[in-house]
């Protein structure tokens, strides 16, 4: 067979053992908070039929889920003049798999087919790889990993409280400490479009306004104009910006804004639940200095009905990288309306990027094998496996280089593989019984039985 | 929008939240044993190049792999004469990514692309799932896991050892006691074949001997016969495998086929190497009862070089469990010859089946929550919020039930969800600041203080 050069799929990725096992340290971490807050794991499997996703993600969603050829002759039944139907029309005949786009959907499916097994109020969480036919680009992949926990089965507002926390935890848990959760409620939005005079349109509004950070004030003006608002109605909307982005406690904005939206039943509800979410978080001894309410914050308004969460790292240039919110239909489309639920996704790519530029990863995450026993000559093995059963035996990650090769390369392939100690079992060793232990790091080398050596190598990686 | 009412793939699952926390059981528990070898965690794209995989599986796997639609106008360049070339033709148009059907072939390609990189004698594991076109059935799976561990850049048959000691060691984390590590040598089966007059048809005579448990001696001379094998051939191959089925210790099988593979150079460096594997092992004080040498085992032959491993577990009805063996020469088919190395490869989805039918799964496995608090009436809040927080603080995985309902429709959800303890706040227990715990096993009630009562669950929960 002829060689050839092999390359990635664009868009994806290989990790090696670093990245790879401070990615582990990333969704380990996450997993461990999930799991205090009382969150069981589930897997749904990466293809999902084409049908369960279509028509989920909006037009250009639909094009970006990739698509799995049938097995078998999938031309059985095609006919030239198919093809004139174009790819869109004949896709469907060729394809009935695909790839999953995100947790959410197959997570609504999963709760629509296992809902008379489940116990509700039922909290779940989720961390798996999804697939986007997405233009690659710096920071954006076409495989990726997305960690969602959400309670479905409940209205209660403690639920967007745990939330908050359960971000806050997670933050604390990845040494972040300067990041903002923006709050906003999409009753309030819904209110806000009301008051202005564009009720119903707050979908539209929201767009406008999401830019506000990217375009400025000027630019969402003109894009509202575009879009046909009146004049009067972004003059309004102006107000309403202004007034909230002046800095104040949470509650002092809502007071100015209960004001404006009292005529407004939805904004009446949507302030009201947010001071609730808001008394809950200050119970429950919250940091307020974290959580800001943020009234142009306008996430995937498509299937939020409630409070709307972001999370942004103030000292990195990132996108959020954390979203979610409350969602009253979410398993509708799968023939059970009227199930409420709340979520929160974190996006891995985005905090692992972010923990490599602030230099968060810890050193030990990155140690894998822990001691290297050298290998100088074959006499050395029966000593040598004992101590490797040892080390073992103790829970330590221990190997024995394989071939007797000169010590420089055996130490070489130690220090490259970041191994903190290596031992070494020469002929006074042999003799002696005693082990020679040398610190990667201080180049220090002492002497141990096998016994002591094992004890001392307990201590240190205990403690590192 | 019309509600549907979905489905799943065939031969795809969704994992609940109980066969989930087993499945992460079963891997936590590979991977623990893998970083215990010294091996590294990588992982690969679920998307190769459609190239990368072609012609690496053989025909019949050719078809099994799971293509990708191209995204966009794949149709763009298809004319209706096109399509008369049939669908094997057609499929490198429409499809250039495929999703990857087994670990290997990844990591050959991963080793190439980044061997410049990489400290050898590389180490590394990998646990991610693989994707295969086939016929669903009992304990066959369109999407299932795979656990890896290879060692590439050394033929040191200390790696043979180790992958002996460290199935041994995964067996013994799952609690597996009775299963047999099968072991053969590629070149064994070479010098068997030459032994009979059959030189350099060892591929066909394994496809055959293989069988040997399924069809019985009588079926496999047939096929053998079918297959053109000389009756003389196939006789003197009878002589072999009742030679070695007989009982013996392998040191004993080894000295009766070392006559007769005399004239074999192949089959004496066969014989030689699975010796010093087997004095390896001894000299490691491995239990010598699980390892036998099997000169009928000859498992995917197409790239196994040296010595070939299967683990069969003895009082389950299951095909192996893990299996894998030395190749010299995984990466030449991507420009890259030369490299040596050793594997295994773990089925996760027959472990598990293998561990439900025994009852071997630990039964604190499945507990989530450890602690929920009942929600009684809303005064209760602030008392419910520190212990909550206390609890997590703690490490211990803890709940609020969301909602202000009848206390049996919480008791049924800690049931249901196999919480262990339930913490009730009543009227009484605001007063005297001790909180009630419910042991849900035993129905015990007991008054603690919040501390003890964190204390408490701590010490439950560290013994359970």
């Amino acid at each position: 067979m002829a060689a050839s050069k092999p390359t990635l799929p664009k868009g994806t990725r290989d990790f090696g053992p670093v990245p790879m096992a401070r990615r582990l340290y990333l969704l380990d971490t996450i997993r461990r908070v999930f799991c205090r807050y009382g969150f069981a794991p589930i897997e749904t499997p990466s293809l999902e039929q084409l049908s369960v996703l279509t028509g989920k993600y909006g037009d250009e969603g639909d094009q970006l889920i990739f698509k799995v050829l049938n097995s078998g002759d999938y031309l059985r039944d095609i006919t030239p003049q198919d093809l004139q139907a174009g790819h869109k029309a004949l896709t469907p005949r060729l394809s009935e798999k695909a790839l999953r786009y995100d947790l959410t959907v197959p997570f609504a499916r999963f709760v629509v087919m296992n809902r008379n097994e489940l116990t509700f109020p039922f909290r779940r969480y989720q961390m798996q790889p999804v697939w986007r036919a997405d233009r690659p680009q710096r920071g954006r992949y076409r495989e990726f990993y997305q960690c969602d926990a959400d309670v479905v089965g409940t209205d209660s507002l403690l639920c967007e409280a745990e939330i908050v926390l359960m971000i806050t935890d997670v933050m604390a848990g990845l040494r972040l400490d300067d990041y903002t959760i923006k709050i906003n409620h999409r009753k309030i939005l819904t209110g806000v479009a009301e008051a202005i005079g564009a009720a119903g349109r707050e979908a539209e509004l929201s767009v406008a306004i999401d830019k506000l950070d990217k375009i400025g004030w000027e630019g969402v003006r003109r894009e509202l104009a575009e879009r046909g608002f009146a004049e009067e109605a972004t003059d309004q909307l102006a107000r309403y910006v202004e007034m909230v982005a002046t800095p104040g406690a949470p509650t002092q904005l809502f007071d100015r804004l209960a004001t404006l939206l009292s005529q407004s039943d939805a904004g009446t509800t949507g302030l009201r639940e947010l001071r609730t979410v808001f008394d809950y978080l200050d119970d429950f001894g919250a940091d307020a200095t974290r959580v800001a309410f943020d009234v142009t914050l306008a996430r995937g308004l498509s299937y939020y009905t409630g409070a709307i969460f972001e999370v942004k790292i103030n000292n990195a240039e990132m996108g959020s990288v954390s979203g979610g919110g409350r969602y009253d239909n979410l398993t509708g489309v799968f023939g059970l309306p009227g199930l409420s639920g709340v979520g929160i996704s974190f996006g891995v790519d985005r905090l692992y990027d972010v923990l490599d530029a602030l230099n968060l990863f810890p050193e030990q995450v990155t140690v894998g094998t822990q001691v290297l026993i050298a290998q100088l000559d074959e006499a050395a093995l029966p000593l040598a496996f004992g101590l490797l059963r040892q080390l073992r035996a103790a829970g330590l990650h221990a190997e024995l280089y394989p071939d007797v090769v000169k010590l420089k390369k055996q130490m070489t392939y130690a220090h490259q593989k970041q191994v903190p100690f290596v031992v070494l079992i020469g002929e006074e060793e042999r003799k002696s019984g005693k082990l020679s232990v040398k610190n990667m790091a201080t180049g220090d080398q002492l002497m141990f039985t096998a016994d002591d050596l094992v004890a001392e190598m307990r201590r240190y990686h205990a403690a590192h």
